[in-house]
């Protein structure tokens, strides 16, 4: 299993790495800010579900919550800091394998003494409360004075927003800190606890002051004797669904007691345990001529894991996941296409519990849909805990103008509505959930449905569908963009499906959903094959984008042009035909499909983190294959490559979410098509072998291809049919098949 | 001129010196945070007045606003930063002569070359809203590349308490930075503008993001050429008295091009003027066998100066001036009995001013003695803008029991009420202001004395003050306490003095003030000629307390005993009857005065930090002039000693008032009695001569006492009558007095 490593302290990517080596598991995630202080560190804890305005006219933010594993260390006096003294050696390392963080430490102080520290920590996977850490502190040339100030320090902010009340912190029994903090606007209580255990007899003393509550040890090492520290932190909220009848409070004191007398080495192991589990489920292998890729899907993999907050279907997947501020901690459409698929096809319930989370919160959708004249339910472009719309009234001020600018995606980006019932329908085809088909499905399908069919104006004897912003956000309000009237299409197509199948007898919505099917306008191919993204996309100018695309993800066009100008030029963020290629590829012959993708990719700078690793899916697809490989190594750069400063608000959740699809349904090119599995591997020339394990239907695969032969497991559940590169097989067992005989 | 140095870089001392090295000029206050960040170092600016609740049942803050001085300076791709690569030569100096803060320093980075950085900055006091800075930053081996970061951040919080709303921030015209704020309970708006100007032409750009507005410089370096970057800031808000209309964004605006347009140089020269005719008027000058003498003194004036608010008399003196967040800022008694005479006896208006800012209030003192169940006017114990009670209802939780205890000195401590009397009669003995007297003095005169007649309960025939605590924290709710029985005495009898005077003709409160004249019980000296404190401090038991009077101001006491045991015993953390002796000497025979010094002395920790200079004054009357001397010394090590802590929230205001009062009122002995100026000097071995300026009702005096002489010149005004050692002269012109003669 690989491991993340950082071999080299270097403050520029402080943030990064902070990002890229979160821990957490769902319920918390924990950014991995040192232990120490930096300048320009930023701390972070999020809890899912934990949100709250500032104040009163600013959207939602994720709270970061007060810090737990801060730690001043003091050695003969002097602050232990990377930056001052000398660095003899260095390593921090995040093991996916077991989700524990370790740092080895090899430090010279300014005096000339060496001290060897190692600093570990891991979000328990068993226990989704407990953040346990471990310091061992050796000093190796003689005798030092040690004093650690460490505790629970509520100073911590999102960039400045206030978001906590400190309603009381104590000291229980002389050694278990507990603080108690309410959120001002959303009136969530957090009840945090730690509690600090050392292997020798110091002197301890605690204290209370400006929003800190810290524990102070003063410690006599002996020379080259190891000192260990182990403080085990518990978090507990009142949204937490396995209270059983006590306060935060109550329950975070008896959780941190049996921390404590567990240990950090027994509870690493338990915790290992359930990630081992994990991996034999969900782990996908790749023999690959570039070891990075393997990385990057294990990465993808662990870190999809601990963004989902799994336990409670109140909560969702922001689009940082629990790795940082950026976009607020906000759930967007990234959850149902970018996100869920990996839950879907590898432990459905937790897709379910996604897609419940939307169900939840039908009854606002439907409220901001009538509040904008429509009907249905239209699904904020933001989501928070509360499922109104999160987002911001206006855009960041215009710092020229003073200005502020009405941020257009909550107005018109409602492809979102269309993405929620696609996920609903992929949902199902994987599950044959009809419990979940029945109730939550169909409703969400048809209000969706009603939403759609009361958008669509009437033009020219035909529908059309207005004003939007499709997933491409470098074109403004347009008309019949290509991905929404597709998208929507599909949207009503499958409620009328659905409510045939389960015998919905709701005719005033059958006969407006038929109608609006046959008349609605779908873009179709010009003499050049390509679909136009929208009325008037391919008649406008383009410009040469090379220099843009060098520098992708960095919205560089924006500093030598307006959005507005932008706007009107054939300039993509992102392609809306590749994206609508991708999800309903069925709709298109493969030279429409080859056409378009090489028309718009030529017109994309992959400004957005979603773009690439779709390229790459729709590519392979398509048979190329070396392209779709260079897009899928370049999609797994977005976090992992080299920019400094391209994680320092949180990781691109979706894009990792996008990296394991393009394995899934790029090279191993797996599909369902009318409730049947197929299978049409693309494996890229550098990859030997591609083994994964995949839940269909209830049966649990196991599959690895090579170039010349697949091999289909099945592990447990029914028979599965399948077919591959278009013939049938019936897995009763296991299959093996050379492909060259298909 | 004393200026105060900080000669090696030492990060134990960086919150204590940023308290010391305050600029400000009564209007702001900025902490000196260095310019390039450092864990843990606490920065701070502060507008005198501008106070917020940041939750609702919090007490206000004073509010610490955006930072304007922060810079990330990159050197060929490094970070400055004192902590890495070495320190060749470090010099700060703030030069109390003309108020600058200079910091000079010659660092060589981690990859060996050398630069030479110097950083300027004033609060200009000929215009309150204006912070000059000026960065010099000369390349010394080679070219290098440096790349700098500043402009306004908002991230900034009081320990994590956020108080601003970011309404909007801009780029005016492509150089000027403007972010506009709004407290978010108190409803003030501040405007700040910050604006660069380089010597060189390089690359700039701003950028907005997470309540930040920065600017990024971009510069190459050539060898031994020094780039010089002025940045201009201004201030501005809506309680702003100059603002003629304007709103606080526009007058920013205009002044922040003024003084850009003006330059650093210029800028600190007229504000230099302003403070070269300060010290003409204000500069106490000794010649001491200490040097240190002088400094303290200097720094003294200098602090007493920029931390009083004398452009507006709706804000007075927080207990921490505008040098940090200590007490919140709030106001305390400490105003009136410890900074107000300084000011009184310099510039009388701006003693007038502070006085009417509790007249100002005297509705909500009102408020707070009938919602007390008294009558008259029950000044807050601590104040902010708005005049009601800020103390916080519980005191910080107990971090043992989790619970809070009531506050007791809003409750209890109300000889507040008679110190604020007694300032206005000790402003209309130096100013015979009869208008001030007439209207604003006499009702606070009047409203105070109606409390104190409230205040009093019969018992035993006679009248008692039950409950109360004295300016000694350490013994609470006790009966008949010495200092405020008297204190309330003297108020009620001038009240009664100044209704006379001006004919005021409240015969009820006249005779209701005579009856409590007649009745109240003032506790006499006993057989041992000491005077109790209170109806039982006597009584308790004594314990050594030498061992906490070694760490005095450390309240280490607290840690060994529980306030209430603390309570039950002869332990002061300041001497209420010596604060007593202080105020109204003249009630008190000399042996009396001795006897009582002597013994509350011997049970005095001295923990508050208003304690020793006191001390000194008595001492120095009662002419134990060694020992004052001593507690003179130590007071003002109280700041400015070796302590790193000390001064962590902030600056002892109050104490600083009391070392030059030590100096006026101790060493000088100047004193007032029945409108008449009396002197008789009491100077230190260690001083062989002692100067100052002075005023008294109207006429401007600069006095010079040696040990054998005094020379009194009268540069303005009526001629003086003075006491001197007994003897009457009047002092026209010159008068020089040989002592031995009198």
């Amino acid at each position: 299993m690989k491991k993340l490593d950082e071999n080299r302290f270097d403050t520029r990517y402080i943030n990064k790495f902070a990002s890229l080596m979160t821990v957490g598991n769902g319920y918390f995630g924990l950014r991995a800010s040192h232990e120490e202080n930096y300048v320009d560190q930023t701390r972070g804890m999020y809890v899912a579900g934990i949100y709250n305005k500032a104040t009163a006219n600013e959207p939602s933010d994720l709270v970061n919550l007060p810090d737990m594993v801060g730690m001043n260390i003091e050695l003969d006096g002097e602050n232990f800091s990377l930056l001052t003294g000398e660095i003899l050696s260095y390593k921090r390392q995040l093991n996916l394998e077991n989700g524990e963080l370790r740092r080895d430490i090899l430090w010279k102080s300014r005096t000339g003494s060496r001290f060897r520290l190692t600093f570990q920590r891991f979000a328990a996977k068993n226990d989704l409360h407990v953040l346990a850490t471990k310091l061992t502190v050796t000093s190796l040339d003689k005798p030092a004075q040690m004093k650690i100030v460490t505790g629970i320090n509520a100073q911590q902010t999102n960039f400045g927003r206030q978001h906590l009340i400190e309603e009381k912190v104590r000291v229980v029994e002389g050694d278990l800190l507990q603080g108690i903090y309410k959120t001002t606007e959303s009136g969530h209580m957090i009840a945090l606890a730690a509690c600090c255990t050392c292997s020798l007899q110091g002197e301890v003393g605690h204290a209370a002051k400006n929003r800190q509550l810290l524990t102070t040890i003063k410690q006599d090492l002996l020379a080259e004797t190891p000192f260990v520290l182990e403080k085990m932190g518990v978090i507990y909220t009142s949204l937490d669904g396995d209270l059983r009848g006590e306060s935060p409070e109550e329950a975070s004191e008896a959780a941190l007691r049996s921390c404590s007398a567990a240990g950090y080495d027994a509870l690493l192991h338990k915790s290992a345990g359930e990630w081992a589990q994990f991996w034999m489920e969900k782990r996908i292998k790749v023999s690959s001529a570039r070891v990075f890729d393997q990385l990057a899907l294990d990465f993808s993999v662990y870190q999809l894991e601990v963004m989902t907050p799994a336990h409670d279907e109140r909560f969702s997947v922001g689009a940082k996941g629990l790795t940082g501020e950026g976009y607020k901690g906000h759930v967007f459409w990234d959850t149902e296409i970018f996100i869920t698929p990996f839950h879907l096809f590898t432990e459905p319930k937790k897709a379910k519990k996604l897609l419940r989370y939307r169900y939840l919160h039908l009854k606002q959708a439907m409220g901001k849909a009538a509040s904008n004249g429509y009907e249905g339910a239209l699904f904020p472009w933001e989501s928070a805990f509360t499922g109104e719309e999160e987002t911001p009234e206006f855009a960041a001020i215009n710092i020229k103008t003073g200005k502020r600018q009405k941020v257009a995606s909550a107005l018109a980006e409602h492809h979102i509505v269309a993405d929620i019932a696609y996920t609903v329908v992929e949902y199902y085809q994987n599950t044959l959930d009809d419990a979940f088909m029945k109730k939550e499905g169909l409703e969400l399908l048809k209000e969706t449905s009603r939403f759609w069919i009361s958008r669509a104006a009437e033009e020219n004897g035909q529908l059309v569908i207005k004003d939007v912003i499709g997933p491409d956000e470098y074109t403004e309000h347009v008309n019949n963009n290509a991905f929404t009237n597709y998208m929507a299409w599909y949207n009503v197509e499958q409620a009328l499906f659905f409510m045939g199948k389960f015998g919905d007898v709701d005719h005033q919505l059958k006969d407006r959903g038929h109608e609006f099917l046959k008349r609605l306008y779908l873009p179709k191919a010009n003499d050049d094959k390509i679909i136009p993204q929208d009325d008037t996309f391919l008649s406008k100018p383009e410009i040469d984008l090379s220099r843009y695309k060098q520098a992708q993800g960095s919205q560089g066009i924006l500093m030598d042009y307006s959005r507005q100008e932008v706007n009107e030029m054939q300039i993509l963020k992102q392609a809306d035909v590749v994206m609508l290629l991708y999800l309903l590829p069925d709709l298109f012959p493969k030279d429409i499909i080859s056409e378009n993708l090489h028309y718009y990719e030529e017109h994309t700078i992959h400004d957005s983190s979603l773009s690439k690793a779709i390229h790459a899916i729709v590519a392979a697809r398509a048979g190329d294959i070396d392209k779709a490989y260079g897009f899928f190594q370049e999609s797994c750069l977005i976090d992992l490559g080299p920019n400094p400063l391209s994680s320092d608000e949180g990781l691109h959740a979706a894009s990792l979410g996008a990296i394991w699809m393009a394995a899934m349904f790029g090279f191993a090119n797996i599909s369902i098509k009318d409730q049947r599995l197929s299978l049409d591997p693309k494996l890229p020339s550098e990859w030997s072998e591609l083994t994964f394990p995949f839940i269909f239907q209830g049966s649990r695969l196991h599959i690895s291809l090579t170039h010349k032969q697949v091999e289909i497991t099945k592990v447990s559940g029914d028979d599965v049919c399948i077919e591959l590169n278009g013939a049938e097989f019936l897995v009763s067992n296991k299959l093996e098949v050379e492909l060259q005989y298909i």
